[in-house]
């Protein structure tokens, strides 16, 4: 049985759970290592049930290491009742991001008398947030192959080519390689990149103006997350002076970041330093997230977060200044939080 | 203002309902034409709101037509009610499939006096049913490029190729042509034809064994969904019966489809032909789905489902016999459902 499945076993006492239902397919796939796909586990103390359909039960049977796997016809909800009730439990967790108010209110009508659902939030999230050292290595790994794909691009990217034009070698590049794409990948030429999240259009990339490239490698399911500019000729003043202020933010959050600060007080680093320079306005998005088998994962490095860092953490650092109509920067970097400090992750070493 | 917005509109006084919260990504973009993401669209009978954060704001001024751009900056929910609020909406429809029980809960605390969420699923969805010609074509786009990159697949599957040797073909093929898929592609040789929704693997197939390939193509959005058996080498009897037998399911199948007809007869007429010959038992998901944004969508032709065919649907129609550590055959195409009959729209014409 993989350990984090036994260590999330251990969990479930201080919490006085008999069991947990797990909905959410990243985080069964993190405490089991087996991609699920519409399908639950329920983790009791001493042993974990995987509830299947008929399509994967075969996949799973084969997949899935010390862990049950039951199949469910017509009625999975009741089906999970029913292993819940012959293994005695009582008091069942279950997190209420992940199912839908139908589903709950499934779970409501089927739920047999003397069985309690229980909301526990952020249980395995809160494991994932700090990376055993295999993960890290993963997310290292993706790390090499994205560096690697923004070399390739600056030998690609040429004024007359199009956005997509540009999309299709990289993809190319990186599917080469066997790997794949965290999420869609942003190439925003000229006043496109001044969207924080634009799509990739066919307009044509043109000379002395910016490129912004915002892309990530998911190799088996661990993911990277970075954001290079590339400038095709002579930089306007007003650009150098934009890119040298973004730079400078994200190396004032960068140098906040080590165990024990606050999230909210490294997005401030970037931020205030931006507002002082009445830049902060044209920043509308949070300084930075976690990254691992989810693109966006906790902490989240904004104003709102409440939370502190810890060793181990992986996470993004990407100030941005965004002009409508003209153009936008954003640079992001990925680093890994030591207890004195941070090392950045995403830089070619 | 898109057509189908106005329609939309048209429907909420049906419902008595003041106004509708649209929380699924999916069901905005088909209502507006605008790839929606992290986004609400809030329908009035008379007007629309987009409600969205700084990200994404300029793109929907842009894309969205006839439509009010909002912007909120921590609080969505709260910025949703006050925009509900200021046009005295009191009954606030929305779909309980579309939000998590979490996020319910947050619609819950900030729900002002006077305004009352009521639960009415299934609206967009019932729009999306039947499909507009500018809906067929595109399908037909998607359809056209899948059996051309069946075409070329034919020429590639080669004896001593991984399966993810295959799929690396095929993903440049498909993308070279601009589309891309609208799920991760199966192509599950030898035995691994036999788990239905098998993942790719490093697996080197072999002369004298079935590849089954799975895979549908995307363009902008809409989706084509097609299975095609490729055999490389002698056939064997065991197999050559039952392929027969799939494929006579097929037939039987398609033959009951027209307007009118209950989509758990089209799935027994297939499953129980296969019954008939004992081979039930191994057909075990149900005979097919309807397909456009999403590649599952209703009707689903099933036992249990409760959908009458109408004019205008487009369905996959897929019976699969799977002989666990030997093969399993899949043969699916997509039709289009007429008053008297069916087209099947995924065959070279």
């Amino acid at each position: 049985m993989p350990d984090r499945l036994k260590k999330f076993q251990d969990l479930l006492a201080s919490h006085r759970l008999d069991c947990y239902i797990l909905t959410s397919d990243t985080n069964i796939r993190y405490l089991t290592n087996f991609p699920a796909s519409e399908s639950l586990l329920i983790v009791f103390p001493t042993k974990s049930v995987y509830l299947t359909d008929s399509r994967y039960t075969e996949e799973a049977k084969i997949g899935l290491k010390g862990v049950i796997v039951e199949q469910f016809t017509h009625n999975m909800t009741k089906t999970m009742f029913d292993i819940i009730v012959k293994n005695t439990a009582s008091r069942v967790g279950f997190d209420d991001r992940h199912l839908s108010l139908n589903r709950f209110r499934l779970f409501e009508k089927e739920c047999p008398k003397g069985v309690e659902l229980v909301r526990v939030n952020h249980l395995v999230e809160a494991m994932r947030e700090t990376k055993e050292k295999s993960e890290v290595d993963q997310i290292r790994k993706c790390l090499t192959l994205n560096l690697a794909a923004y070399k390739y691009l600056k030998s690609v990217i040429k004024p007359g080519l199009t956005e997509k034009d540009v999309l299709l070698k990289l993809e190319n590049y990186v599917r080469s390689k066997g790997a794949g794409f965290s999420f869609d990948p942003i190439i925003a030429s000229g006043p496109n990149s001044a969207f924080p999240h634009a799509r990739v259009t066919d307009r044509k990339i043109r000379k002395n103006e910016p490129v912004l490239v915002d892309m990530g490698i998911d190799i088996k399911g661990y993911k990277s997350d970075l954001t290079r500019m590339f400038f095709l000729g002579k930089m306007p003043s007003l650009y150098t002076k934009v890119y040298a202020a973004v730079e400078e933010a994200q190396k004032r959050g960068i140098a906040k970041i080590r165990a024990g600060v606050k999230a909210a007080d490294v997005d401030a680093a970037a931020r205030n330093y931006l507002e002082s320079l009445d830049l902060a306005k044209y920043f509308g998005h949070s300084l930075g997230h976690g990254v691992g088998l989810d693109i966006h994962e906790d902490p989240r490095l904004s104003a709102q977060s409440g939370a502190t860092l810890r060793e181990g953490m992986i996470i993004t650092v990407e100030p941005g200044v965004y002009l409508p109509g003209q153009f936008g920067i954003r640079l992001e970097e990925m680093v890994f939080v030591k207890k004195s400090g941070c090392e950045v992750i995403s830089r070619p070493r």
